[in-house]
């Protein structure tokens, strides 16, 4: 068992660091936000006051935060985990930030003698919960199996993607194509409701055949009962398509599909959704179409 | 049994009739071209020299043609099913058409006096050989309690999704959803080799979660190892795809995303590749991002 210092005690972090706990680490966990420690405290998990108090002694620190700038200042910044991470300490950031300042990361930790890994997760809250995330590892070979044991107290799925930022660019690689999936349940749906299909009917043929998803599966129930909440929110998605465009132009990758549903995304930002669930987009589609006269 | 008459011997109608004749039903089979006469003969279909012989006496009269206006010309036209078909006879047209070209055939018969369904499928050449198709058919429900069985003969999902016409919304639908999904595996698969990544390991990682599909299952294979031999070839997608568009406009459904991918698939056809499966979207991302500097 681990000392494990654990950072981001959001609506994923609290239930990834009760598992950690659960698994009889000794974890250390703390959160800017005093309601985040206060709830995660009622789940079990040890809280302390400051970054560097979840990092001291600690024989790995693993991060779960919003997105990239926090990462770099609680991974790099001042009285943050590179500063007080114990010599033979590792670092594992398990949130979903660009690949090349995961790469940057990775390197900083490396030249300080830091195993470090970058390790983020698909499966949303309920997988955080029940700790069947899938976990896209990069780094190391040595260091992924270090660590494979502990990340499997949280997933079911833990697998080596790569070198280090691996993780980031399969995340990213997973998240555009969920958010066009998402899209093209919505222009089906709109389709069909436009010839007056029935259209719970149509999708469970669709499901059947070649247009099989695991969004269609999951996702059309809710979405035919008109039920937007979270699950996954769409101001989350925004961030994480805006990773993927980004990484994209650094790297040289023209996406013209994944550039239409990420400006889809952003309106449904823009227009105060940010909060509903992603399988939204179903609802901007719908909208779209309220401005014809059929 | 029945007495069928089938139109239509390319390379879906050819199994589908001799699923036919081994289910026991009389089939007097025609086609345009003599070439699939012959290989239809060949199958153990009975083949006959024109429509009207076809059509004469049969109980019922199916169509697989290549594109809505064969069908009009076949199913309307001189010497075509309605002038020869026998009074209590019924007409399936199991072709890939316009809604709209649907509906008002399956009126021409109904005045007629005759039943008339629409019944698309889908599960391409080998569903059809193997006869497993998924058949979506549009149509009162007593010709289609009728004629369930005998399509039985033909796939293994018969579903009734609606009026006339319903079928090929349906059908419609899931092309705009299997070219989408096609797609997203193609910008999956750029971005994540642009970043250097291990593309099959990044693959079956989204598979397992929500990012997974038919089309990741059954294409990803093919196309990391370059082979794009039809399958379904992009001309037929190409076809699909303008009548999704020409039935989403007819009643005001806004498809950003569909018209961004026939436009992908639209360029496959013109320069020349319309022969390959349509996962050559996968080729033609690469190759868009051929031109970028590195």
């Amino acid at each position: 068992m681990a000392v494990v210092g654990f950072v981001g005690l959001g609506v994923m972090g609290r239930p990834m660091a009760a598992n950690l706990v659960r698994a009889g680490h000794e974890v250390r966990a703390y959160s800017r936000g005093g309601a985040g420690r206060a709830t995660a405290a009622g789940l079990g998990v040890p809280v302390v006051e400051s970054v560097p108090e979840a990092v001291r002694g600690a024989d790995v620190v693993l991060t779960m935060l919003p997105d990239t700038p926090d990462v770099r200042t609680v991974a790099l910044g001042p009285d943050g985990v590179l500063e007080h991470l114990a010599p033979a300490g590792a670092y594992i950031d398990m949130s979903t930030i660009e690949p090349g300042a995961a790469r940057e990361i990775a390197e900083r930790f490396a030249a300080a003698g830091h195993d470090a890994l970058d390790a983020p997760v698909s499966g949303g809250e309920a997988g955080a919960r029940e700790g069947t995330l899938s976990i896209m590892v990069g780094g190391p070979v040595a260091a992924f199996e270090r660590w494979r044991e502990l990340l499997g107290a949280m997933g079911t799925t833990v697998v080596r993607v790569g070198d280090a930022g691996g993780g980031q660019v399969v995340k990213a690689a997973n998240q555009l194509v969920v958010a066009t999936h998402l899209q093209a349940l919505a222009e089906a749906v709109v389709f069909l409701e436009a010839h007056d299909a029935d259209v719970a009917t149509a999708l469970s043929v669709i499901a059947r055949g070649l247009g099989g998803s695991t969004v269609l599966d999951r996702k059309a129930d809710g979405v035919l009962a008109g039920d937007f909440e979270p699950g996954f929110r769409v101001a989350l998605h925004h961030k994480d398509l805006g990773i993927v465009e980004d990484a994209a132009r650094a790297r040289g990758a023209v996406l013209p599909v994944t550039a239409v549903v990420g400006r889809l995304v952003q309106s449904l930002v823009l227009r105060g959704d940010g909060g509903l669930d992603h399988s939204a987009l179903v609802a901007l589609a719908r909208e779209l179409n309220g401005a014809v006269d059929r």
